[in-house]
């Protein structure tokens, strides 16, 4: 613990880890637009100059009809908007590994009283043909009626959709009389992989609504829902108060917003944190005993261990299991990662590996 | 519109309303903490040096066995406690004023599926006696059961309990087998006017859960639950988590509540928005039409004023009407109110009242 | 118990209490009607005979358009239809003693997630002045946003609306943009002692949906949903299955509905009822320390009594108390309910009385 | 229609089809059950004797401590009975083809919030190894919690468990510490075909809560919640009213149920149901083109058909389609189902096959 100025800092900024892009903090940009828009009176929940001037940089981004509701986090994105846009009877289809389903506590059903209908996949990619697997019984009231369909885009996997196979989902879906939402908790990092704008892999090509990510993108903590037709406003409007994601004083999650979306910050960072991705896969694919499991399209990195390295890495780094069973996991970089801290890193699997 | 080193500042720093505490930005001090907080890497979802040493301050206001959990919002630390609280089958008896019933667009029954059991009181506190108005029906599975009391401290109408009248309520409480959560949205301004510690208003009362209200003392937007009593502890992780409440960067929530509560933050700021209610309210209690219609114990005054009156001073200062219909306005102090702006206030209802 | 031909009669059905309708059993008519429907295979879920032919048959009762959803209980038909007309963020103006409010163990809150704005009443009976009392905050998201107005016909007080009354509330509510239900559980002594039919008293007047009761009028246990607006029939279709109100043997709680309402089986036993409460209202009018607190306008009587007398009472009939603390009792009569029988409770109540 | 004694006759009841034991009638000793059980007052909502009578039938077949909740459907003895036993984080294992998950649209997530985990299996039966593919996580609060395992006794593809497979799964749920939940819509039918009694396949191996299925074995409409162990028997209490399933003429449901259980019919009912079914099969089993795809070990018989040869089938007799990409089939038997409707049904089946 040092002191610096009356304030205590109480761990060690030196440290960087490959657990997840929420282990990283804010980036400095993002504070110094939070402190200039701090002082003075400025009206409360999202009546305020800096939400408003969201709106018209948003609309830059996703259409001149995009309407945008800053959030709290994802798991709240996720779900206000499925609510919004579903009928209390509709179910999502989405994968078997995403997020909604696996890593909210179950947020969706518990919150949203929405039911899931998960398809296995390979890659973390839904498919046409996948979605058919649980697109049925339409009309029938014993069946949830599939209503929306989720894709993560970047996957959980660390793959990315084309801007064609997204097309063709959303084309799939519109003839079901289905939505597309697509949870872009990492959108910036597929855009960035994919060298188009953020509205590019999502809104112009049909997408209904987009939760999209700026915590894990070097934000404090903001997201923010993006409709792209006006008329599910009205629903994002009061869900979003209901189910808690209403901020006060919003004024500081629309300047986090604004920081992250007005100029390039979201697409230098997003590029810096997969090329970091991109770095460390070259430094670990030729490594005996390792395997990467997923194409590297964004900012993570999967592969297999032999038994015990893991743990034994992890003395020096933190980063999670993936599928502990077959001895997978998952290392992710961030804005911050340094290629110092790629080399380190693959510096020390390297000598963990050998000191087999 | 002007630009400060690269950053743009949309708003006029000098704006002071008296709508809301909500309206005003954040005290330095909290800013100079989360820069403080930043850089490198910190475990996310709470598993960070500040949400640990946030327990230990916690524990020194709140007793010993004290868990706290750092949320979003004050929305979100109500539903979360009192979901965690009740049996699937419980009820909540509060106010008819109360920030649950009137003002969180129905959260408590949306997410939480809680049934509400609101009670009319006079001054927005309730009794032993207005909570036997709802308090029975015990085994009865007609009947949702009344399982919480809730009260708010200092309440929706800016006025406040005694110790002795919490401690009451407790007691009348838990000798029904209920529970007592405290709405703490405002409880810094409560405890300053009681000239008390914070858990001497509640925790070492007898009250089983608080949501510790930050926001509205000038932070950026941090609240937590804190129990008194461990074991509920498991119950909030989860349900924090599925109710959307949990922050990834962790770490920049617990740095705001550090800032205000390790110290004496939270005190300097409620006295100051308290003594400005009161300079408020003795400036305008002589006033020809004006009529205050609570006691004064926080940092709101309401007041009754002629017809036309209020929206001719809302050209100039912007403020809230309470209940439109008998002609009641609200008007809130907060941390960065100045007696100057209050004077100021004064004067210009004056003009208005002069006018007519 | 006594035995006959195989099969074990467990009770004494020459028992007749005042305690509720409930206490009934079926009028013999109806088990006829259920024999009948019995044997050979129908459709499920509704796809039978008799389900079909109840549509007509209550067309005729509710107008042209009218769809019918037969379901298991009143508490089931008031969730599933106020599910139904609200958005997921609509709440519900009520009357404090409305059923939705004070018996259903929070089933509205729990299962729909809606929020219920009771107002205090007199009679059981709102007015457009009462409603206006919650009917405020349109367009305001923090504000539960008002949607429907719910009243019951006849009232749990044992009162009822005149047609020109119900009117008046659904030109009210329809001018808010609201919509109205009526929890019709007894609709049928409503009608009765209006000397109106079903319709007339509620479609006929702009009544957007009804709960039609059965049970309570010598069904075995069947309830009817029944919209005026074919457009909310696509929600009540599913929300009556997520709701667990969906039969799979339909064709035997048509069969009852059939029996009830295909004729003027309805009205008979209603007219019988009505009767047979102001015979019980005649008789203990008179008696001292007998204080007959409602309007008799349905099938029950309000009466407050000297103390201890309602527990000694209650050692020959059973009945409930409807306010404990001021002394105040319920006694309902039903289809059966015979003239002795209320002569019998009079003279019984009577003898207590003076043996005070 | 015909009419018999001033009741409206509507349907033939001579129609027999394989399309569910939900399209058969009643039992005729069902109706005479309900017959006796009429007449004279009753108290409402299972204060009666028959409901009464049911405890000691029911602890006859489920143990001294059992405790039976009457419910009118199989969702809602699902939905109540899973809500009960979860914890309002917790999640339900079950298989992808559980009813539960694909034919309640949606309840136990819209009503309970429930969060399920299915698993794909052969024959619709968990094993141990298939629960451990979604019981991890424990502790992490991104996870909804495993907490019930939940079976289908006999199962959605006509199959049954051994006892000695569902004693393993009971271990192996409660050393995990997950509960055991049996939907037992057909409990009699494979406690009929393993020939032991209906606690002897549930209780007696450690099973925590049985959903016990009356309707599809010739009730009217009557299933019962029961629990092993008491302890779970106060949340049920208020559970099955909040969630509708509280009956008030209860006598009626209860008098069903011991019709059913009270002597053998429940066995004579499923031996008989069971039998026919193992006819078809062998009716069926040799006819060229017919592929007999899972064990006949109840009421069902699944098959695949050649193109086109089930639509014309059922220009004869109605049947359901359950896998129409692979066209396969399901073919249900009841207790009202002859040697002579399955011969006839063989035959038909027989031509449509030669007509190609």
């Amino acid at each position: 613990m040092r002191d610096t100025g009356g304030v205590t800092v109480l761990h060690d900024a030196r440290t960087r880890d490959f657990a997840s892009d929420n282990y990283a903090g804010a980036h400095p940009e993002v504070l110094e637009a939070i402190v200039a828009a701090n002082g003075g009176h400025q009206g409360a929940y999202g009546a305020d100059a800096y939400t408003e001037a969201l709106q018209d940089v948003m609309r830059g981004h996703f259409g001149p009809e995009a309407v945008t509701f800053p959030v709290f986090n994802g798991t709240g994105a996720n779900v206000v908007a499925l609510q919004a846009m579903l009928p209390r009877w509709g179910a999502v289809i989405c994968t078997t590994t995403a997020h909604v389903h696996v890593d909210e506590g179950g947020a969706p059903e518990r919150v949203g009283g929405t039911k899931l209908l998960p398809v296995p996949t390979e890659d973390g990619k839904l498919t046409p043909e996948l979605v058919d697997r649980e697109a049925w019984g339409f009309g029938d009231e014993h069946r949830a009626q599939p209503a929306v369909v989720a894709i993560t885009q970047s996957t959980e996997l660390g793959t990315r959709y084309e801007p064609a196979e997204i097309k063709e989902l959303v084309e799939h879906a519109h003839s079901l009389g289905m939505k597309v939402y697509v949870d872009g908790a990492r959108l910036a990092n597929a855009a960035a992989g994919l060298g188009v704008g953020l509205g590019e892999t999502t809104t112009a090509l049909g997408v209904d609504v987009v939760g999209l990510g700026g915590t894990k993108n070097g934000l404090l903590g903001a997201e923010a829902i993006v409709v792209a037709n006006p008329e599910l406003a009205e629903a994002i409007t009061y869900l979003r108060k209901a189910d808690m994601q209403l901020g006060s004083k919003m004024r500081f999650l629309s300047a986090q917003l604004l920081a992250l979306f007005s100029g390039d910050l979201w697409l230098r960072s997003a590029q810096h944190a997969n090329a970091m991705a991109a770095r460390l896969r070259a430094g670990v694919e030729g490594l005996e005993g390792v395997h990467v499991t997923q194409a590297t399209q964004a900012n993570a990195v999967f592969a297999t261990l032999p038994e015990g390295v893991a743990d034994r890495l992890r003395e020096r780094f933190r980063f999670y299991d993936w599928d502990a069973a077959r001895r997978e996991v998952r290392w992710m970089c961030s804005f911050d990662t340094t290629p110092g801290d790629v080399d380190e890193f693959v510096g020390a699997l390297t000598e963990v590996l050998a000191a087999r």
